[in-house]
C-alpha cells in the first residue's frame, strides 16, 4: 500500500470572523495540495473560532457556519479535509465535518462535552451518540473532537475496535503550565492502547482569557510522535504514515476480542461510509517533520523548569498579542511604578507588540521613591519604549484636602491610598481614550487573590497580563527573560527591591501580607488545588490563624475580582470564568484541630 | 381519613451561612409544630442557600451540609420535614431530604438539571435516576426539586402514576417580570394533569444578581390554589388537604393506564419507603390561607400592568436590601445628578433601607445645569435623605489642563467627558472607603447595552440597581412609585427633563442615541428575545442602518459590561452571568434584504 500523507493545519482563528477563518482554511488547503497531503485536519470549530459562547444561541451565527462550510467545499478537490463547526439539527452538536474530493461526505458529533472549569458545553450542545467509520478504499478513518480523546473508553475505542487505523482528533484545548507535555503523553498512550495512528489538530492563539497552545501531533500506533507542531504559532505539519504497519501489529497483537463483543451490543452504533480513494500520481519522497518518543524524553530538573518558564512566557506574549490585535488595537499603555510587576508586563508587551507600540507612564505620587522614577527610566531605555511622565501629587493633594472637609478629623487610611491609585488609573484611561491605546494592568495573581489592589485604580484597564501569575513566578519569569534574552533588560534594582505599593510613607507589602513565598503556597494550595485549611496547615506546617486569615482575605475579595479586567490564564484554575464564587456568601473556613 | 395539614416555610437563607440557615429552619419547624402542621417543606438547598456555585467543589462545604442536616434532625420529632441540600455519594446530587419524627428516612435527587441562562447545574451535579415513593400509613408522597416540576414527563409523572397523592417541589426559582403568574399557572396545570396535590416551596431573597420571589403555593388536585405565600418576603403558609378527594377523583377518572404500563418498563425505578404515620390528637379547625383559582383570574389590562410594575419595584427593593445587609453594609451612597435614573435608585434604596441609611451626593461639574442641583435637593428633601455636595469642576479643570500638556492641540472628545464621570466615581469610592458605605450605581439597561456609560466613572460601585431596567421602564417605575406611595416623591422636573449626561455643553442623550422608546424596542428584541436584524427591522418597520448600528454598539461594549458591578436581574436575560458573549469576537449582524 502506498503511504498516506497526513497533515495538520494548526490555525489561529478569530471568534465570529467567518471570512477570515475561511480564507485561512482555504490557504492551508492550497498549501496541503502543494505538499501532496492526502488528509488535512483543522482544529475544533475552526470555522467560527472557539469558544463562541452564547453566540451559539443565535440561529444566524449557526447558519454562517454552514455557509462557510459550503464555501470551503469546492476547494477540497483531490484532498480529504476535516474541519470543525457547530451544527444544528433538532439540537446543536459540536461536530467534525469530513470533506472529500469536493463533497461533504459525513459528520461526527462530539461525544464527551466538557462542562467544568472554563467550559460550558452542556449549555449549548447535545452529546453525539453515533460513531461513524469512514472507509477510504481499504483503510478506515474515525473522527473525534477534543474531550473525546481524553477518555479511554467511548467512541474512539469503539472505532478502533471496529477497525479504524487512523483517529483524527480536532481540538481547542487551552494551555496551562505543564499541559502540553502531559497531553502529548496521554495521546501517545492512547495511540499505543488502541494500536492506532492519532492525528491531533489543536487550535492556537489567544481568545480573551484563554491561550491555545497548538502543539498539534501526529503519532503512530506505537505511541511514537511522527510530527509535532510548535507551541504558540500557526503551522502546517505533515508526514507519511504506514497503514499496513497498523494492520500488521493488530494481527500480531489483537485488541481485546472480549471487549469487542461487549461493545457491539452497546447503544453506540457504528455507521460505515465508503469513499473512493483519491487518485494520485506516485508520491514524492516521504516526509517526517520530527521524531520524538515520549518514553525517551528525560530532562534534568533545571531544564524542565526552564522549559516550563519558556512556555509560560510565550503563552503570555501570545495572549497579549492576540488580545490587542484581535480587538483592533495597535498600541498599549501601562503605568510603570519601578516595581517588578509593571517591569515584567512592559517586557512581555514589547516582546508581543514591538517597542514602538508600548507606552510606559511614570506617575510619581507623594510617597514614590526616587528609584520608582529612575528604575522606570532605566527599564524603558533598555526596552526602547516611550516613557511619559505625569506626576499625580498635586492632583492628589488637592482632592485629599477638599475631601477632608467632608470628614474633618478622620484618620488617614486606605481611602487616601486608593485615591492615589485611582488618579493613576484615571490618567491611563485618559491616555487610552485620547490615543486609542489599550491599558494593560500589571497586578499579579497573589495581589488579586488577597485584594491587595485598588478597584478603578491599578485594576483599571483592558487586560490583566499577570492576573494568573503568582508573585514568586513573576520573579522567576523576570529572571528567565533576563537570562535567555540577548541581554538582561530588567534592572537588578527592580528585581532586588522589596515589593511596595508606595501609597504611604515607608510602606512595604509585608506590612499587610506575609512573605510572598509563603503567601503563594497558600494561594496555590487553596485556589488551584482546593485544599482546605487543615490540609494547608498540616502540609506546610503553618500557623492556623495565618492560613485562616489569608483564606478569609481571598474569600472577601470576590467583589473586586468580579470587576477585574480579563486576565490571561496559565494555570488550571485562574480567577475568572473558571472559578465561580458568589460575592454574597458567609462560608468561613476555619482550622479544626 | 383525617385531613393532612401541609405547610411551606418560605425562607430567605444566606449562601454558606450554615448556622443562620439552620437556626431559621429550626425556628420554622417549631412554628410548624405550634400550628399542628404534619408536613412542612423548605426550599431547595436551604441548608446552604442557593446558588452556592463553586463552593460546591469544596468537600468541606458539602460536609457542612450533612452536619447541618444532623443538627436539624432531633427537632423533627412529631413532624415530617422536607429540606434541600447537596449530597455527595460517588457524585454530587441536588437532593431533597425527608425527615420524619426525628429520623432521616430518605432522599430524592433532582432529575432535571438546568444548565441554561444563569444556571450551571451540570457543572456540579449528576442527575437523579431513581424515583422514591414514601408511604405514610395509607397515603403516598413524592419529592421533587425545582426544574423537575417544569417538565410534564419524568419522575413526577412516574410518581403520580404509581399513586402519589402529594408531590412536594422544593425550589430556588429566581424572579423575572411576569414569572410568578406564569409559574402559578404551570403548577395548577401540573396538579390537574396528574390529579395530585402540589406543594411548591420556593426560596425568597436576594442573592447577588438574582432575586428569589417566593410565592410558594399549595394546590389541590383540581389545580385550585389552597394557600399562597407572599412575594418577596419570608412566610409560613399552611392548609389542610383532603387526600381522600385525590383518591376519589382518580377512581372516577384514572390517569392514563396505557402510559402506566409503558412507564413501568422504563429505567426509572420507583423505590417505596414505608413510614409510620405521626400520632396526633384530633386537629383544631381546618385552615385555608387563601383560595384562588387560576382560571378565574381575570384582570383589566391597566391593573395587570400595575401589578407587574409593583412586582418589579418590590423585587428591586428586596435585591438592594439583601445585597446590602448580607454583605455586612449598613449604609449606601450614590451620586445624584438630578436625572431620572439616580432619582429612582435613591427612592428604591430608601424604600429598601430607610432614609437614614442612604446618602446622596451632588457633584456638579462644568456642564451641570442649575436643575441638576436643585432637583437633587428637592428629591432629597422629599425622601428625607442626607445630600452631600462635592463640586468636581476645579479638580476636572486642573487635570484637564495638565493632561493637555501631553496632547497639545488635540480636540475635546469623550476623554474629557469620561474624566468628569471618573472624578465622580472617585469621590463616591472615597466616601465608600472612608465611611464603609456601599456605592450604588444608577445606570439603566439601555445605557449598559450600548455602552453609554463610563468605566470607573458612573459604572463604579458595588451594585447596579437598574442594570436590567430599560430606560422606558425606569420612567414607568418612577410614575408607579409617585402614584402609589403616600405622596409623589420624584419631582416632575426630573421626570420631564430630556435625558442628558451633562458632560459637555448642551448635551442630550439623543445626540448619540435614538429616542429611548425606539432604542428599548431594539434592545429588548435583540438582547432578551434573540431576534436578528431582519426580524427587528421588519417587525418594527425600522431603518436597517439604525438597527445595525445599535446592535453593533451592543456587541462592541461587552468589554465595559465585563467590568460592570453586579446588576439586579428582573428579566429572563439580564447582562451578566446569564448572557455570556466573548469580548474578542468579530461577528457582525447585518441586514440582508
Amino acid at each position: 500500500m502506498r503511504p498516506l500523507r497526513i497533515g495538520v493545519a494548526q490555525i489561529n482563528p478569530v471568534v465570529g470572523d467567518f471570512r477570515f477563518n475561511r480564507d485561512r482554511i482555504i490557504e492551508y488547503i492550497h498549501q496541503g495540495l502543494t505538499h501532496e497531503i492526502d488528509l488535512l485536519a483543522f482544529p475544533e470549530m475552526c470555522l467560527c473560532g472557539y469558544p463562541p459562547k452564547d453566540l451559539l444561541l443565535k440561529k444566524s451565527f449557526l447558519d454562517e457556519n454552514m455557509k462557510s462550510l459550503e464555501a470551503i467545499l469546492p476547494e477540497t478537490k483531490n484532498i480529504t479535509v476535516v474541519v470543525g463547526l457547530p451544527t444544528r439539527r433538532n439540537e446543536i452538536y459540536n461536530s467534525a465535518a469530513l470533506l472529500h474530493d469536493g463533497l461533504l461526505v459525513g459528520m461526527q458529533d462530539k461525544e464527551y462535552l466538557p462542562n467544568y472549569g472554563v467550559f460550558d458545553e452542556n449549555r449549548y450542545f447535545q452529546s453525539g451518540s453515533k460513531a461513524n467509520m469512514f472507509h477510504v478504499g481499504t483503510w478506515r478513518l474515525g473522527l473525534s473532537i477534543c474531550e473525546d480523546i481524553w477518555h479511554p473508553e467511548g467512541m474512539i475505542r469503539l472505532m478502533c475496535l471496529a477497525g479504524a487505523e487512523v483517529i483524527i482528533n480536532i481540538s481547542a484545548s487551552p494551555f496551562h503550565a505543564g499541559k502540553p507535555h502531559r497531553r502529548a503523553d496521554m495521546l501517545s498512550t492512547r495511540a499505543l492502547d488502541n494500536r492506532t495512528i492519532i492525528v491531533y489538530a489543536n487550535q492556537v492563539g489567544g481568545q480573551d482569557d484563554l491561550i491555545f497552545d497548538g502543539n498539534s501531533l501526529i503519532i503512530d500506533q506505537d505511541g511514537k510522535i511522527l510530527a509535532e507542531a510548535d507551541l504558540f504559532s500557526e503551522q502546517l505539519i505533515f508526514c507519511d504514515v504506514d497503514l499496513d504497519g497498523v494492520v500488521r501489529e493488530r494481527l500480531q497483537e489483537p485488541l481485546n476480542r472480549q471487549e469487542t463483543l461487549r461493545r457491539e451490543s452497546e447503544l453506540l452504533e457504528v455507521q460505515t461510509i465508503n469513499l473512493e480513494p483519491l487518485q494520485r500520481k506516485k508520491k514524492s519522497k516521504p516526509v517526517l517533520n520530527t521524531s520524538r518518543h515520549f518514553e525517551l524524553e528525560q530532562q534534568d530538573p533545571h531544564s524542565q523548569v526552564q522549559k516550563s518558564l519558556a512556555e509560560i512566557y510565550r503563552a503570555l506574549t501570545l495572549g497579549v498579542h492576540d488580545y490587542v490585535k484581535k480587538n483592533g488595537f495597535r498600541k498599549v499603555v501601562l503605568g510603570l511604578s519601578g516595581g517588578m510587576d509593571s517591569a515584567l508586563t512592559l517586557v512581555i508587551a514589547v516582546d508581543a507588540l514591538g517597542a514602538e507600540n508600548v507606552v510606559g507612564v511614570s506617575m510619581p505620587g507623594p510617597f514614590s521613591s526616587r528609584g520608582s522614577i529612575t528604575d522606570a527610566q532605566a527599564l524603558s531605555r533598555n526596552m526602547g519604549t516611550t516613557l511619559l511622565r505625569y506626576p499625580i501629587t498635586k492632583h492628589f493633594n488637592h482632592m485629599e484636602k477638599t475631601l477632608r472637609l467632608i470628614w474633618p478629623g478622620k484618620e488617614w487610611d486606605t481611602t487616601e491610598e486608593n485615591l492615589q491609585s485611582r488618579f493613576r488609573g484615571m490618567t491611563l484611561m485618559a491616555l487610552s481614550n485620547k490615543f486609542g491605546y489599550l491599558v494593560l494592568t500589571t497586578g499579579n495573581k497573589s495581589e488579586l487573590a488577597v485584594g491587595y489592589a485598588t478597584l478603578y485604580g491599578d485594576m483599571a484597564g483592558g487586560l490583566a497580563v499577570l492576573a494568573d501569575v503568582p508573585k514568586t513566578l513573576v520573579y522567576k519569569l523576570a529572571q528567565f527573560r533576563n537570562q535567555t534574552g540577548p541581554k538582561p533588560v530588567i534592572p537588578r534594582t527592580i528585581i532586588n527591591k522589596p515589593p511596595s505599593a508606595e501609597l504611604k510613607a515607608n510602606q512595604k507589602d509585608t506590612d499587610s501580607l506575609p512573605e510572598y513565598a509563603l503567601l503563594d503556597q497558600i494561594i496555590v494550595a487553596y485556589v488551584e488545588e482546593d485544599w482546605n485549611v487543615q490540609e494547608i496547615v498540616n502540609y506546610y506546617n503553618l500557623e492556623p490563624g495565618l492560613v485562616e486569615r489569608i483564606i478569609h482575605l481571598i474569600n472577601v475579595n470576590e467583589f473586586k475580582r468580579c470587576q477585574a479586567p480579563l486576565g490571561l490564564r496559565i494555570t488550571p484554575r485562574a480567577f475568572g470564568s473558571g472559578r465561580r464564587i458568589p460575592i454574597t456568601q458567609h462560608y468561613r473556613e476555619l482550622f479544626e484541630p
